[in-house]
Formats: structure tokens, C-alpha cells, sequence
């Protein structure tokens, strides 16, 4: 039994084996690992769904050779959901995965701790939880690479499929500056980095993917369908909240840049005007002028500025935009994968009365 | 309001929008129409894990050109789970999706109605749905295509992307002889049918995985891990149970076979004593004789009829082994996804009723 203490909230934990009452036997790490809280999860409603897709024709050839060619959908977003019982009036919060990741980045941590998905809902929010176009669930368009080996498209044209190696990870991440090496007072629980590296999947949006991108779209569209919605990215998709706020402002009710790849400075003087019109809060973690390991990749401090930058410019225009950086509050090591350190949920805390108080209170 | 009747539990229904008190606006079919259960569903835990996976060394090029080359995990197999408060004494179910498809197949049906997946929980089994090995959160090994992109690997070297097209579906799922125009006694939602089609993801299974597939033995680990569990496979998937049961008989508890596309005969006396050992139920429904549409594919009628076999040497060789046809009990128009049609949860109920008598007692 193991109890974990966060801010304003207790949770006795148990190992699912151990709920399980399990007789013995050999265990894998991850299923061993995953924890039971001490109260059970009430939900209103849990499953899934879609957002946007197109239908399109294909060859029997780009379909794989089986049968006749014929339609498919593509483009289409998956979204899991949970709403909690009582919390059907709260905002909802939609929380987008990374470069390379999927939605299971916001599920059970890799050493089995509770994720962000359901810590949101049991402080009461709906939460809804997309994987990208492209990418796990929600598919992507097979053709190029099926033209490719039959040899009808050159193979140069097929898009690249992206993967970071375990050791590019340790820098790129803020795990620690050397693989196997975490910092000293590194956040991310490392004993179980192996576990994050199955989370990981090709990642085909660097050009296999039609611009502009529709997951922005599906995400505006999504908020839209829930009338209004907190949109949360990360990294790769830490600015989606922006892009998708300014296809339909009235329906982003807040957004929460966790680690963003990029805060853009390209922004015109009227679509800063019209994210003034939004809350807005950007998080980042620890150990941000180390060097990311990635030749071509800025540090996280030079995008840690760029947002500081777009957070001023938002600011000057009349908006409420802020920085929140554990490091400033003397909380030291949090990683880039900030959902799942070992401080995940006193970290959601500070996110979640921020929701309270700029988002939920606005509405009232 | 509407109210859903299966045997033995009443489920009042509305739909998310109503629950969620939404002021109005152009909601997509797909969260317009997804119904919420009258009753919360109340989780002992929820959450997400990974069985299984290797970790390999690939090259810079391998890995899509960011970085130097190193090590990524593959052959992982992501797993969801549910697990009810109070049921985690029960035998646990695990669902495994067919071919094209992801664990999705399970969750809420495409025209918004309950899925197994929680049905299932709420009948008090813990449930675990995973995406194979190859598709969805589980990722695939995309080195190959990487090489083919850069010139070192010959375009035919890389596997082909199986999918299949809106119409070909029509018969080979059998909701009708000709696409848009479903039997009459057809239970699949046929209005829903392009929620159907966004479910649909490439499958890279027919040549683009280790041999044997490494979904096989991770479905008995995590069978084993469960210390014990109802294994249970549709289409593609179908004769997984079988496999995993002979990989680890004692994990294997019960194995459901839902529409399988093969029984094999290939098994042999040995193997068929050993599955004699575990109850085993194989579910097909109607309008089986009718062409799949696609011409290397036998009907479902050839498969129910190699299945029929099995059962019989399962059966000879002193095994409990049965086939639950609802067309043989006035059951009429179910379809290949069966676990979508209509009368859905009538059906969950004649295999839960199974596992109680088959399952469920023998451990008692």
C-alpha cells in the first residue's frame, strides 16, 4: 500500500495485482506496476468517437490488392472521452499528444502512476483525449506507400516516418543530459524510461499529412460540438490550442501550451487580437538550456522565450496570457514529458486552478 | 429520452449533447449521436499498459533523419483496461479486434450505442482491449519504408498497407449483397455505416510483422499476467485465442471466437487434446452463404462449416466446445460485426451467460 500525497488531494494506491488478489506467477513490469486508486472512478458516461474525415476513392492497388478499388475515409480523429458523474456542467478539457506519441501520452503514467486523463476527471472536468490524424487510431492514407512498391510512385515521394531513438530521448526530454545519466533532481521516473519508449510510434505528419494540417480543424470543430472546451497541447502540438482557436475563437475557452515545439512569432496584429480574446497559460519545465541532443532543434529555453515573447504580445493587446514554470515556484526537475513525472499531479493542480479561475469563472 | 431493453438490465439513454445541456449549434454525427447510459459506470481503476516489445538498434536513416541512429522499442502491444468496482474477483475479458481495425471495434458503436467493452465491465469482468501488434497505439517498425524512401531497400521489399474500401465491406461484413442496400432483416446500423468506415485504419499484418506475429504471445502473457483470462478474438483475430491457449494453456480460462475467419485444421492430436482443455465458444451470425464480394476470400458460410470441424474434434477429444449461431435460436441479420449490430447486448448476454456456466463455475 502506498500512498500519494498531492496538492489537496489523497490517493491510496495498491498495485492491480495486488486488487487482483493474484496467486503469483511471473509479471511484466507494466502491468505489475499499474496502481489502483484507493476510490473508485464514477463516470457519467466513457467511450469514443470521431471528428471530421473525408471520403476518397482509391485504387485497388493503393488499397492493398485484395479487391476492386473503391472509398475510404481519411483524415479522421479519434477521440476517447470520459465524463464524471456531477461534472457534466465543467468545462471540458481536450489533451493532444505529441511528435511521435499518441493519447496514451495523458493515460496511466510508465510506472503505472495515474495520468492526466483521469486526475482532470476526477477533479471534475470532462475530458477528451484525440489521437492526431495520422497517427494511432485514427489511421492514415496507406496510397503513396502502396503506389511506391508496386512501382507506380517513385519512392522519394512517399513522406518519411519519424522516430526518436531512446538515447536522443534523455536530452531532447530533460531526462538528464547522457542516457541512463537522469539529472539529480530529475522529476521523470526513469526506472521506467523503457515503458515511455513503447508509447512511441512512427510519426508521419513531417509530410505525409494534407496542409494545413486536420487535426486543427478537428480540434476547433471538436470544442465546437462540446460548446467550448480548455484545449491542451504538448510539444508537437503545443501550439494546435493557438492554430485551432483562431479557426473558431468563441468556441476555445482556454488554452494550455504544455511544452510547446514552437509559440509562433508570425502572428498578425488581428489574430493576436483575437487570442487576447482567450485565456491562455503555457507551461514549462526544468533544465530547458541544456542541449536537446538534436542538432537542427532549438533548446527548450530558446522556445521557452519564444513564448514569453507571444505571451507579451498578448498580453500588450488587452488578453491574459501567462507563463507557468515550475522553476520559478522552487519546483526543480520537471521533465518535457511533465504529464507523467513523478510530481504529475501536483503539477495538474497548478493547471487546474488556473482553469478555475480564469476559464470556469469567466463563464459565471 | 430512450430506453434500451436487453435481457435483464434497462438502460435509459440520452445522448451526450442532452446530458451536457449544450445551447445549440452544428454538432458532427458522431458526438451528436452518442448516448449516455441512465446509470454511472463505476470503476474500481481505469487505465492503459503495454505487453511485451523489443528493443532494436536502428539507423539515423531508419529513424527518419533527425537524429543519430539508436534503439526504439517494436512489436509492443497497448492494452486498455477497465475494471469494476467489485468485479475484481471475476475472470477477466480480453477483446482483440480484426483486421483493418483497432481496439476501437469494442467502444461505443458507431451510431453511439454502449459497447462491449463496457458492457461487459458493467456485468462485472475487468476488460482489457489492446491494438494488435502492427496498428493503432501498438505502432509498427517503419525502418523499411524509411529505407525504401532513400534508395537503399527495393521498393517491392516493403509490405503492403491493407484496406478495405466502403463497398467491399457491404458484403463482406454482410450487411447487404450491394453497397446501400442492406437486408432487410440486417441488424447492423447501416445509417451509420460511414462512422463504420472512420474506424478503419492500414493494416501492414499480411507481410509487414515478425512470424509468428508477436500478438500471439502477447495476448498469453497478458493472459498470464491476469492470472487467468477469457481470451477473445473477431475476424482477423479469431483463431488468436486458439494460438495463445496452445502457447499457455493454464492463462487461457476461455476462449470466445467471434465470426473467425479461420478455424484451422492444420491442428494435431496433441494441440487438439490441449485445447479440449478450455471451454470454447465460437459466435457467427446470418446471411453466411451469401459471396464476401472478394474473390479470394471463401464465404462465412466455408469458415462456420471449418469451425463446426474443429468443435467436433475439440468436442471428440473429451472438450467443451460449442457454436452460438442466433440464427439456429430465431435470431435473424446479424452481421460480421456483430459486436456493432443492434441487438448488440442481447447477444453480449448469450456469451456472458456462457462464461458464467462454462467459465465462471468451473473456478468455483
Amino acid at each position: 500500500m502506498r500512498v500519494i500525497l498531492t496538492n489537496g488531494v489523497h490517493i491510496a494506491a495498491v498495485t492491480v495485482a495486488a486488487v487482483l488478489a493474484m496467486a503469483g506467477g511471473v509479471m511484466a513490469q507494466a502491468l505489475k506496476d499499474v496502481q489502483v486508486p484507493a476510490t473508485p472512478l464514477v463516470l457519467k458516461a466513457q467511450g469514443s468517437f470521431f471528428v471530421g474525415g473525408d471520403t476518397i476513392e482509391q485504387t485497388r492497388g493503393e488499397l492493398g490488392d485484395l479487391g476492386p478499388g473503391g472509398h475510404i475515409a481519411v483524415n479522421q480523429m479519434y477521440v476517447r472521452y470520459m465524463v464524471p458523474q456531477g461534472g457534466e456542467g465543467n468545462v471540458p478539457v481536450v489533451m493532444v499528444h505529441g511528435a511521435t506519441l499518441t493519447g496514451k501520452s495523458w493515460e496511466t503514467t510508465p510506472d503505472g502512476r495515474m495520468g492526466w486523463d483521469e486526475y482532470f476527471v476526477r477533479k471534475g472536468h470532462p475530458v477528451y483525449v484525440p489521437d492526431q490524424v495520422g497517427r494511432g487510431r485514427s489511421g492514415f492514407n496507406q496510397a503513396v506507400f502502396n503506389n511506391v512498391r508496386a512501382g507506380s510512385t517513385p519512392p522519394p515521394n512517399q513522406p518519411l516516418w519519424l522516430r526518436f531513438s531512446d538515447e536522443s530521448v534523455w536530452p531532447n526530454f530533460r531526462f538528464g543530459l547522457t542516457p541512463g545519466q537522469p539529472f539529480s533532481d530529475s522529476q521523470f521516473p526513469v526506472t521506467a524510461v523503457d515503458e515511455l519508449a513503447k508509447q512511441a510510434v512512427p510519426d508521419v505528419s513531417f509530410g505525409g499529412l494534407p496542409t494545413p494540417n486536420p487535426t486543427l480543424k478537428a480540434l476547433a470543430d471538436l470544442a465546437s460540438q462540446l460548446n467550448g472546451a480548455v484545449l491542451m497541447g504538448h510539444s508537437q502540438s503545443g501550439s494546435f490550442p493557438l492554430e485551432s482557436a483562431l479557426l473558431n475563437p468563441g468556441a476555445a475557452k482556454g488554452l494550455v501550451l504544455v511544452e510547446p515545439g514552437s509559440c509562433p512569432a508570425r502572428y498578425t496584429a488581428d489574430q493576436i487580437a483575437t487570442l487576447a480574446k482567450v485565456p491562455t497559460l503555457v507551461v514549462f519545465g526544468d533544465h530547458r538550456d541544456t542541449s536537446t541532443g538534436l542538432p537542427t532543434l532549438p533548446t527548450w529555453q530558446a522556445r521557452f522565450e519564444a513564448c514569453q515573447a507571444l505571451i507579451g504580445r498578448i498580453t500588450n493587446a488587452g488578453g491574459q496570457a501567462e507563463m507557468l514554470a515550475p522553476p520559478d515556484r522552487g519546483i526543480r526537475g520537471n521533465s518535457h514529458m511533465i504529464m507523467q513525472d513523478k510530481n504529475n499531479l501536483p503539477i495538474a493542480d497548478l493547471i487546474l486552478r488556473w482553469i478555475d479561475e480564469r476559464v470556469s469563472n469567466r463563464r459565471r
